[in-house]
């Protein structure tokens, strides 16, 4: 029935990557490291563009486009943010094709060589604070809210379908703000959209916490992240949310007018989420017979498979089908009728639950008869017939949805506090990282060294300093320092 | 009060150069031809972006995305394809930068050389039909019906915000197909979705057409087009729509087995528009004053500005302004209410009449006691007294707002009809292009070489053979061979 996808518990990788392929989702393309988005991977990414560019703007912001080349000068502006890119750029040196003269077909033509090269950009802070430069000017003009969506391309070595490719799709959200407050502010209500979102939409559980000053992002003063776990007990980081200070505004020479009549640069915010979150939703849910998808990203909610033998059958299983659909489509749920006729209805439910459909409605002749359908949870796996007498269809299947929806986000969290475990040993938390996985919950003092050392000796890195942690002093779990409060680590995608 | 927009009669380019900037729609980026596209211009893509991405669904079209990236061979194994491009492509040969050794900044890594330089797509033809390859195996994966939206890049020599950039947002339809029938009815279909969106959404009328060789594109079997007439007297070619044969199936192998068990190449087509169209609609319906839009793609339909002295004016036009709001959005309408005390009245008309509002309602004091508003409307720069006792406002805006709709569609056709001149004679013609311009409907013999010659001489092309020209036999009016029917010349973007 699941056309063979590899055990989780056997390969969890290969499980991956097959249900990828399979669920037709994305795969790879000729060129190293980029990928291709199938449709119905794809129509998953629209509906999560949706929900979150409709957060964006209630949050006041605007999309913008800005471009993808960057002068190669720019990069090198802001001391940190060159050092964290330089290594990963794919960089246009020239900018026509010719005729080999041998015939050997066609080759870059020397003569049009750029002269500046262009790096593709791999995140748009140094072209878009050029650009604020010339938009910037009082305080009457801040703070600028702006969003981008955009592909970004950054040239990784080992690279994996959505979680980790040469080209990715993202957003990237650019503001400046006229003090340093607001923009904090900024910086942690975009960590809250993200948060919100990844829990209602997606149904996954986040840890809402700051990056210690080894995992910031490359030019900024502060980095919140949501962080989610997966199912093989790592950690994945599913949005960041930086504090830029003045850092671009003083590499890109932007000041402004204030209102008490003074000059001063400008304070920065960046702030972003990508199709790796394509990554977090499937490792996070799915199960040995494919996709589990949210009912709230779902393309479809609902698939309808009559079974039948015979022209007749059809017909009035078929009436019935249109009815509910109707009914469905009224409360907004998307629903598709699976008619076609070459295909049987078990290849059929094997394939909906590849493709993680919510709900599966199945009609046969005996079910006219009986005003029943039968209901299956793809979360679940289990059925049960329901009488069409007993309330609207649309209602059953509208409250059944939220409970899906519920029941998955429910699953996730549990699952991530069995997977999170208080450590106060350095033995135990190497036992722990070493035989179950998950989120340790460690005292750590403070310095970047001990982190490096740790991340040496277990490949374990602090994912963050949770912003709810209590105070509670102690002893770091490695250096035996003193530590203020305890950090999460673990091994991460 | 126009902000010194320059005059539509003085200088065509500088008017349109600075509405552009002024407006914020775009503005040309430190990249060269790489422009930025402003806020409020994105607004507007993102409008026109709705509706066709809402079209394209209906006609049974899915989105999905694929690499940025096109190795350099594959843009060679259509050999009409890569002549086409291969002298405006960005050329990726190198994926690191290192600090250079002198301490002068970042350099390209020698180190990091690609073995094989990728190409920034120019358009999308090359990759889809190399992974096509894999997705289609037998008739029923056909018809494959696949658009993305996307970023592209031409090493353009020239450029113009909008209307020539290096870098340029466009959506391409990829379609695969059994039959050749098939494959032409899905290239029919396309154009004339694009020419309902001009119409419909643009208010843009536009001429349904087939490119000549000359013109067609570079892979493509057979080339329809929309072309528009902008208030220059120059046509703007806004949409192509491609038959591309077996050309591509052909140059990527890409074989099916048909419903009688043979195997067979697969037919394809490919279709697009580009925020070209944004330059379409900024030069076809602006005036002097600034940006006019019609409303269906307007950001802001409505405008209410208070006319008011003092808190208590302002409060009491404030209420009636917020029940008009509440009255305007229950129709679908959207609209802003600028009470910013930063900016006096006649500054914000000026204002919302260069950003194109398509009707501004105005409020003061005396409007209250009697009852009234005025309305204004962008397109006519007309004004008038509202009783609101007349009638529901928002049945009078939503009329008003379809009026104007349909009245800057009929002033674009009137005007193309004014400039669409039959010529009989070569003198004629030329006289014609050189005093009035617009589009010269002429007989033409039918060769390239003609065409070319013409070109020559008077930089005008063939911007289509209409495709419900009449039958109508002539002679070529510059060679004075003979001719079967008209077909439309003139000077383009």
């Amino acid at each position: 029935m699941s056309k063979g996808l590899p055990k989780r518990s056997e390969d969890y990788s290969l499980w991956y990557n097959e249900l990828v392929k399979r669920a037709d989702l994305a795969e790879n393309s000729a060129v190293r490291g980029c990928m291709v988005i199938k449709p119905y991977g794809f129509s998953i990414w629209e509906k999560m563009q949706a929900e979150l560019d409709r957060m964006f703007k209630e949050t006041g912001h605007t999309n913008a486009y800005f471009p993808l080349f960057i002068p190669k000068s720019y990069l090198s502006k802001e001391a940190s943010h060159v050092e964290g890119f330089a290594k990963e750029c794919a960089v246009v040196t020239h900018y026509r094709l010719k005729n080999a003269e041998d015939g050997s077909g066609v080759i870059v033509d020397p003569e049009a060589k750029l002269e500046e090269e262009l790096i593709v950009r791999p995140t748009s802070e140094t072209v878009i604070w050029s650009t604020y430069k010339n938009w910037i000017q009082s305080y009457r003009d801040l703070p600028l809210l702006i969003n981008q969506w955009a592909n970004v391309v950054r040239w990784e070595m080992r690279t994996r379908l959505f979680l980790r490719t040469a080209e990715f799709l993202w957003q990237e959200g650019h503001t400046a703000h006229a003090t340093a407050e607001e923009a904090k502010a900024e910086t942690l209500q975009m960590m809250q959209v993200y948060a919100q979102f990844a829990e209602e939409f997606m149904a996954l559980p986040v840890i809402r916490g700051r990056k210690t000053e080894n995992e910031r992002f490359a030019g900024a003063d502060d980095t919140l992240c949501i962080e989610a776990m997966m199912q093989d007990g790592k950690a994945l980081q599913a949005g960041t949310s930086h504090f830029l200070g003045q850092n671009f505004a003083k590499a890109f020479d932007v000041k402004f007018a204030t209102k008490e009549g003074g000059l001063d640069y400008v304070w920065g915010t960046s702030w972003g989420v990508s199709t790796r979150l394509m990554g977090a939703l499937i490792m996070a849910h799915s199960d040995d017979n494919g996709l589990v998808l949210p009912p709230k990203l779902a393309p479809n909610q609902v698939v309808i498979v009559p079974i039948y033998r015979g022209e007749a059958e059809l017909e009035a299983i078929s009436e019935k089908a249109k009815e509910i659909m109707m009914a469905l489509r009224s409360k907004g749920i998307s629903v598709k009728f699976d008619d076609r006729d070459t295909h049987k209805p078990g290849w059929k439910f094997a394939e909906y639950e590849l493709k993680g459909v919510p709900v599966r409605i199945a009609m046969g002749p005996r079910d006219l008869e009986n005003g029943t359908i039968e209901i299956a949870r793809r979360d679940t796996l289990t059925k049960e017939t329901f009488q069409l007498s007993e309330m609207p269809v649309e209602e059953k299947i509208s409250s059944l949805l939220e409970e899906i929806q519920k029941s998955i986000f429910e699953k996730a969290l549990s699952f991530r506090k069995e997977m999170t475990t208080e450590v106060n040993s350095w033995e135990e938390f190497q036992q722990v990282l070493d035989q179950k996985g998950g989120f340790v919950s460690a005292h750590w003092d403070g310095t970047s060294e001990t982190e490096d050392k740790i991340k040496e000796l277990t490949k374990a890195t602090i994912r963050c300093i949770p912003l709810d942690r209590k105070e509670e002093s102690g002893a770091c779990v490695f250096s035996g320092k003193p530590s203020e409060g305890r950090v999460y680590f673990a091994k991460a995608y």
